[in-house]
């Protein structure tokens, strides 16, 4: 397969959703499976009931022993300003902060003594479960959204700097921004995604094969040089988080481990 | 507030999802707030185009960077059988274990350095992303599903177990057990969610009363006593949670930590 910008750019604009012809007019469906990151928004306010309903799913979203391990900080463009000094990236009405959160519980419970992986691990993922109801929540309701782990600050990339503007106690960690509004333009392509015998293997692990993942590389490049017009490449994205991931480790470790997290900090070469 | 056991469990079945009457009419957010895990299932297989776009909402999950680092590995309960030699919890017709996966993206690009926490939150986060795109999807199609972290040896407390079973490389992380099939019985009551302003504030944290904690886990008491038929309590439940948890503490910091986990798994009283 050829893996030039243009043959690769080909492929990934015809990457589509497969659903089965007998179901293809789910409408829960499609919204599903058409939903996109938006990073452009209108000028225009969520209305109340719609920003209460977004919240409402996540609320209500699954988690380990129905434990609700999560906190989710709630902005709107003018608050953002006021708490960071900055403009909300992609001038978007609404967003929130999404927190792993363990510490409300431990006021009545400890349900994770001594396992600070095992607490975090579960906070993480329950809060995730949240962040993907709000954002389905959000498309059935004509609502876009971004989830930023990076961009402006604003995810766990920047988890010291957040714990500090937040005001965090130990036990909370932040994971990503959402923000949310109304679509300033038609919907990006989709991004390339793998397929589906890449990442779904019946009854024990399967290795891809390398020219598998070197397709979506290059699928990847082309997208990024296409739809950022050449202003940045996926490279250059990539070096934008590698420069924060040691600090962003470091934060995360002494979050997650306390005092415990020294020994491997403090290494030598470190 | 009574916190007795008849109080509570009123409280608990009084518990409704807040919809504003001008939005409860949406056939997508009331899938979302109307789901509900379900342990028990009909002998009735889900059909392979269901089964198809369930799997295809998970693939077309957003991720960071759109690195899709997740992969499923499939079940029946045949093949689960012949796996794990042990049935399928609650008859399910078809299930998945949810992996963390960042190994597949190794061989094309190196994109967390020496940071190997943000990569496993990385890798938990959008997994869970994926898990629960699968679960809504699974929903939209009249298909309910649970997500089990502990029950039958299938999650993340078992991570030592599940690597050897499934044969998972460096840098994949089993999280959860998503199990898929046709309702047997009527939807269990709703657990007891938080109230939002106990998860949700504007503009920075806020510590969540001590009342509204209890008031939780007297409700969270109750309901289990109700529903499991007195045979075993929450307390019970989180005891077997807490039988496994040093253990899978220990083998995640191994995966995730590789080597660098010793100087804190080996330290004094552990």
């Amino acid at each position: 397969m050829a893996r030039g910008f243009l043959p690769s750019l080909l492929r990934l604009l015809r990457g589509k959703p497969h659903l089965p012809p007998s179901l293809a007019d789910n409408p829960l469906l499609l919204a599903l499976v058409r939903r996109r990151s938006v990073r452009s928004f209108r000028i225009r306010e969520i209305p109340d009931d719609i920003w209460s309903a977004i919240l409402e799913a996540g609320r209500l979203a699954p988690s380990t022993v129905n434990l609700q391990s999560w906190s989710f900080v709630l902005f709107t463009s003018a608050t953002w300003q006021e708490r960071f000094e900055r403009p909300i990236p992609f001038h978007a009405p609404r967003g929130l902060i999404l927190l792993g959160d363990t510490h409300r519980n431990r006021q009545v419970l400890e349900a994770f003594p001594i396992a600070p992986l095992v607490e975090y691990t579960i906070a993480v993922m329950n809060a995730s479960l949240a962040a993907m109801a709000m954002n389905i929540a959000a498309e059935a309701l004509g609502v876009s959204s971004v989830m930023l782990s990076e961009t402006g600050r604003s995810g766990l990339l920047d988890a010291g700097y957040l714990k500090m503007k937040l005001a965090l106690p130990p036990s909370v960690y932040p994971l990503m921004t959402i923000l949310f509004g109304y679509s300033a333009a038609p919907s990006p392509p989709m991004p390339p995604k793998l397929p589906l015998e890449a990442i779904a293997f019946p009854g024990i692990y399967r290795e891809t094969e390398r020219a598998v993942m070197e397709d979506w590389l290059a699928q990847m490049k082309a997208g990024y040089k296409a739809s950022h017009l050449f202003r940045t490449s996926f490279e250059d994205q990539l070096a934008v988080y590698r420069s924060k991931i040691h600090q962003a480790e470091h934060d995360l470790e002494e979050m997650v481990f306390g005092e415990q997290a020294a020994c491997r900090l403090q290494e030598p070469g470190e």
